[in-house]
């Protein structure tokens, strides 16, 4: 129930489903494969949506991307975590919980001459399925390696691995890439052709994300140099 | 039901519930509503979740906060603003839709001489309850209003208000700020003591959203000036 599920045909798009095709601005959506990777390597945070008590739960969650498998993780003692079972004595039976995972970039404000067409422009990505809790420990430490890979390429290898108490302490979910489309919105504003001449300023104003200067931990050793992996994504700027 | 519910006796803090108090971390939770106000105050982007078919559905959607109520859009044909119901015709016995709008900003990136204690700087706000569609037409003016001017403060006395049809188009829903919280994590790295004097660097890097230069729209007369409220906001960098 836990193999990687990457079609063997290497095919480039998701197949679509009743869930994944939306109701409207159906020219939007993809499920174009490289676009819904590119989107998701580069966040940080995706929103874990659950049902909980008859009623959805919406959590900013640390998550990566594994191939076809996305790895979320928590305390063991977080509730989505929990309610995923898949407990080592029970996984046999793991019936999993449903989410839906959704990872979305704001790129640009659009500025319409009609209050009616002002948008943003974004990048998003919608997963639906079911997540189940990984307990095989290999697997385990690969999600947490990506996990940490996703907050900053490569750091990974240039930290302390995590140690057995702590592999047990991380409780971490997994949801394959089945059901899943993405929605882009870019370009400037629409307006009716009628409201064209309207003497309103009508653009986008880019959203730009970049990173300050590291800011070094009170009890760091000065000794200890800022890595090249770290000041060469500040000169890059964005991801 | 839909009259704005402040609280009469002006509290400054949110009551919590058995939604609101987290399991675990509970240091990071706050349900102070200056707090929360100044979190949702500075997105441009919630994600709204809602139960469809018994599955948690996330979907990225415009919102704006007017006192202590928070106003979504969408199109009429959008399913969650379908679901939500409150047609004219029945609106009294409109029984809304459970929802959980959740706004999250990343501030910074918290790198440990650990794999495990890894983790990120953020700034969330949780809402649980009851949505319901707004069909009080001099509300409806407010919340696009609103909605406009979460997207670019002022905006919307400097476009061309929605007109009768576009309002019809537009579908707000409305959901009152009661159960409600924030989580907020600042600082730097907790590591362990046995691990401080390790070779990694440790620290954060702060991630700092800007504004890239307005681009104007193809077909933008030349002769209108960039508002004042955009080369402004560029200059003061972040919002």
């Amino acid at each position: 129930m836990q193999e990687n599920t990457a079609p063997e045909n290497g095919g480039t798009a998701y197949p679509s489903s009743s869930r994944t095709v939306p109701t409207r601005a159906r020219e939007r959506a993809s499920y174009d494969r490289e676009l819904v990777h590119g989107i998701l390597d580069a966040a940080y945070v995706c929103h874990l949506g659950f049902v909980r008590d008859g009623a959805p739960v919406v959590l900013p969650t640390l998550y990566a991307r594994v191939g076809e498998r996305l790895y979320l993780h928590g305390s063991t003692g977080s509730r989505p975590l929990r309610m995923a079972g898949g407990t080592s004595a029970a996984e046999g039976s793991d019936p999993g919980l449903a989410v839906c995972v959704t990872v979305t970039h704001v790129d640009g404000l659009v500025l319409a001459r009609s209050a009616f067409h002002h948008s943003m422009n974004y990048r998003s990505v919608v997963v639906h399925g079911t997540a189940h809790r990984v307990t095989a420990p290999e697997e385990r430490r690969t999600a947490l390696d990506a996990i940490v890979d996703q907050v900053t390429p490569g750091r990974s290898r240039d930290s302390r691995p995590a140690n057995d108490r702590e592999l047990a302490a991380t409780a971490v979910i997994s949801l394959d890439l089945h059901e899943v489309s993405a929605k882009v919105r870019t370009g400037g504003p629409n307006d009716d052709p009628e409201d064209l001449a309207l003497p309103y300023w009508a653009g986008v104003v880019p959203l730009t994300p970049g990173y300050g200067a590291p800011v070094p931990a009170d009890d760091l050793d000065p000794a200890v140099p800022l890595p090249g992996y770290l000041s060469a994504r500040r000169e890059r700027g964005g991801r």
